[in-house]
């Protein structure tokens, strides 16, 4: 009954079959290339404005797109591949809901901010953007993983992406906030969307699927690939979309050092909270890139690379410390079930990136940033508004976000509760037979982890 | 006896040996810096005509060009160790192969490309096309993978190189064919030629080998790094040597939309032609790639992003069709044993690419490409041929590069039948263990697998 | 007893907690942003010297510090899991030790390279070469993997870095040697230093660990991750702080063509010297990599393409056959425990690549240099020294880089041979169940390698 209820034959299709062509025709009637994407526009802009090939954005962008990409697609996907038994479905679903995330974040994110004469403009800030936004989806992804079908998590993309969008406009271009590196925006929305759609699908007999919450060996190993990834190119990541120069330069210093610091606030505070001294591969590979999400919102402002360390260091004590005391309280008091911990890679460390965003923007002068002022904070150097009120701007920005991620994942997941959507049964979490062909060694311990008591073979792999 | 015949000690060394002193022979002869490589000419370069260090090809290329080396090593490498006990193989046969393809791809590519004054002169751009050319052996190896030695692949990549140069040639500069991402000479080329290669070396016995040719748990992980990696630089093999500016950023565009609507595409295919509605790795790993592959040639022109995710669309469906139903008749009536479907990914999805590629030519006008039109399709621009002659060339361009891969292909096949080349015989096949010394863990399997019937433990790694 | 010794519960929190404090403090009082990282300074520069952001160094290096970057954490992290059961220990502690040489050496170099007013001032440019700096920590952690605790491996990174940056300031500053890819200051420093501190740590009883000293099938692909990568990447490394325009684009091109020339050396190579003609992992995984070692130094020279060949092929040989005939010898009448072999891979490569730099600069004459001869031989390009005497030079800083290695290894050796820093029992070396919290499935094994006589338990993993 429940295998039937899970056979995805029919509905993994249609849905798929049904948002791709709906966004086709959306990118056939609105989508189209802009000045320095376009052929005839790009070379109009040569020749009447005497620039060079130089001077396309593309080549101040692309190389960090790329980092932001691989992020998306190999760092999300393979972080999420510690759980012995859901390897596939970690690391492929991350790859579906992420294609088609920034094809309908295109949309969206165009509508709010390149929609001109009827028409989307896009290039490569928008591809960036595209990612961005499938990133906030993946870190929901984390708090459900393993206890959703495929067919959900496109459902959940669908509408994320779309209030996510409306989000983001609320703070970027109505409240002037700013938050390059997605602090609010993408870390914060993400996982506080994610931990409501969670709430809402409390499953209060997971414990019949806990022998398969864990690890295996090299399931760690492969975990340890995304984790690596995420920590090495988040400097790209928040340094993305920045302006031209020195912003550039300087987010992604501010996170370099931000990271390192973490790194070893980590490590020293996963020995310090165990028992025997021992290190905890769940800490390493997680809370060691708070760092990058707590500069994400402050990072391409003059923080100083001292500022980066300390805020870093704080975030990997903190996270780490919600790794081992608060994720186990969310689940037995919030009924919040949290199968990646995301409240504590991008959660608080997002919220702590939103309150340091603040407090850098108020403390902005003239004297530190210069004619730079301009980029950074466009409002304050045309004289519009002081550096307290941009840093109250940003405060509340915090405030609007942590709304729309809480009411907004609350309702996705009343959705996502709708019965025919595929969910797997409370005995067959955080497991890929049920939606994949599995190979010999894999089927095995599945049964034996269901039906039997022997521990052991379920761990076998 | 069949140890004897497959033991390399002397075979291997010889030939890596010869040919790695024959090539650097040729490249004391022949091979020089370009103007932008060496310190006298650029130099001179940079004070005789006023250029800065921005302008050196260099930095329009490098990123991209990390990117195309990464799928080469990375991508096509971990791709195929999907196969059970045939990792250390797949990823290092493809890297000894890769490795000295692009050496001898510089050799060949430079003397029809950038020969001047008896000297080849090779920078960013040819490093590029070499790796391009390396990509093209690697799909033949995907044919053949684990029925070969290293020693009849080492001769197949010095054979298929030269041919690769040729036919390239032939499209590029005697036809004028336009295909910046090889769909005709990278996919096409390289997928025909190792079908034929693998037709002419058909094994009646392999069924002997059959329990070795799935794939375990970890495996499938390990492919998925390769699959993720070509996907995410797939944009970055497309542009990487189109014209500057609006070329590059505008098929790295169309690059991406293909590929993520081929990636729903192949969900969407996967569980609806699967029984249970269970989604196949196999399908995952390959065929949400054919986006990639269908807009090789298309990708640089005006191609528009929804038309880009229309053709990503059907090659993923396609392709993922292939894998179902199309590979189990090519090896049972057309008698090819396609390892790795090389057929549905490269190409299928080549062909569609070149036909697209045909028709997007021919519907080029002054009015959507403008002063573009001389970069993208210069013999259009400067009037001496219409869009729709450029159109029918690239038809014919197709045309030529499938005869050169048959005819190709089944000669070199002929030649690695030489029975001294180290070949596996058919009961070991797609096994490590007759070319390397492999862990203890690996070697019990290997022995049960050929000599019992007990499937369990052949599938035990 | 063993098991309290090892407890890092108050000794790794303490370390971590100081040396991040100690960095943050000297940090706060010394590190500032340079003129292309501070809002100010770069706007100064714009305005006041007509430049663009394009001229910002950041957009000339910063896709080569990212792929630096993915070297040191991935690329060392992985190659290093090769071991059957240090696969945390390995990615993790290459991942500690790393995040703070980098912080550490932007101090130490920041005072001997960009010491101005009192304050240290920071760009991308201090960002590779902290990276750099690391790198060489790591390969002397390759001497010693799996025998020491991470307390110890951060004391390591503290002295050794300090040292690196002296002797990296002797060679470069005082001496004015070449060396842009490290063949000395990288390479040959780190493998020297490390051989001297496993020779002063040597345990006469490592007997007991053995049998956790070699690979399992799927460790073995986890490691070729980490080779494949530091392979791709290595013409970044080499070209990241040359100068820019040709400079770069020659050492880029000059490690590609050593680095494939290695490759086919090692396979040939590895072929040759087994028993049975089997191909080797260990060979591949390292020797391949001699390539980009031995141009370390000559690669942004006028090598031409296949003077890089020889020299990358004569790298492959000699460091496979390191591998095969030296590493043993070292252990048994060296007494030096060479985990990893990095004398193989970075020892001899390295002096061979520093003697190979001072030949080069030795032959350099002002016909093939040009104009160019100022960006790499500043001296010579002025007068102030000839060819010949920047290649003395040259080889002299070789030997101060041996001197600094060998003498600075033993004392380093000698401090961290303190008994509460928390080293391995010679019967638990090459295992993580001593520092991490490890998933059942390795615990099995853990215990029955170390208390049974099995050996079939022991690999099982």
């Amino acid at each position: 009954m429940s295998g039937h209820a899970t056979n995805l034959r029919l509905k993994l299709p249609a849905i798929c079959f049904l948002l791709q062509l709906f966004t086709i025709i959306l990118f056939a009637v609105f989508v189209r290339y802009d000045g320095e994407t376009s052929a005839r526009l790009w070379h109009q802009e040569l020749s009447h404005h005497n620039k060079s090939n130089r001077d396309n954005d593309f080549y101040f962008r692309y190389p960090s797109f790329q980092d932001v990409h691989t992020m998306i697609f190999i760092g999300f996907g393979f972080l999420m591949t510690f759980l012995k038994r859901y390897g596939f479905g970690s690391v492929a679903f991350n790859f579906l809901i992420a294609a088609f995330a920034i094809q309908w974040s295109t949309l969206i994110q165009g509508f709010f901010h390149s929609f001109h004469d009827g028409k989307i403009h896009i290039g490569i800030e928008s591809m960036i953007n595209a990612d961005f936004c499938s990133g906030a989806v993946l870190i929901s992804f984390g708090a459900v993983l393993g206890k959703t079908s495929p067919v959900q998590l496109l459902l959940m993309a669908l509408f994320e992406v779309t209030l996510f969008g409306i989000n983001e406009f609320v703070l970027l271009s109505v409240i002037g906030a700013k938050d390059a590196g997605g602090s609010m925006t993408i870390h914060t929305f993400g996982a506080y969307f994610g931990l409501m759609v969670s709430r809402v699908l409390y499953r209060p007999q997971l414990d019949k699927s806990r022998q398969r919450e864990g690890s295996v060996y090299h399931s760690d190993l492969f975990a340890m690939i995304g984790t690596i990834y995420l920590w090495l190119f988040w400097p790209s990541f928040n340094s993305a979309i920045t302006a031209h120069g020195d912003d550039q330069q300087r987010t992604v210093m501010n996170t370099y050092f931000s990271l390192a610091a973490s790194t070893l606030a980590t490590f020293a505070t996963s020995a310090l909270v165990n028992g025997e001294g021992k290190l905890d591969m769940v800490h390493i590979q997680n809370a060691a890139l708070a760092g990058g999400v707590v500069v994400g919102t402050s990072g391409e402002m003059m923080l100083t690379p001292f500022g980066a360390m300390i805020a870093g260091f704080l975030a990997g004590l903190v996270s780490t410390l919600g790794f081992k005391f608060l994720t186990p309280i969310l689940d037995s008091r919030l009924k919040i079930q949290d199968t990646c911990g995301v409240h504590n890679l991008h959660g608080m460390p997002g919220v702590l990136g939103a309150l340091l965003g603040a407090l850098v923007a108020a403390l902005a002068t003239q004297d530190v940033y210069g004619d730079g002022m301009a980029d950074v904070f466009p409002l304050i150097a045309d004289g519009s508004r002081t550096a307290t009120y941009q840093g109250t701007c940003q405060f509340f920005a915090l405030l609007i976000t942590l709304g729309f991620a809480v009411v907004g994942g609350s309702l996705v997941g009343a959705t996502l509760k709708i019965r025919s959507l595929g969910s797997p049964p409370d005995t067959q979490c955080f497991e890929d037979q049920i939606y994949w062909e599995v190979p010999e060694d894999h089927q095995g311990g599945y049964l034996t982890a269901v039906n039997s008591e022997d521990p052991e073979r379920s761990a076998s792999v």
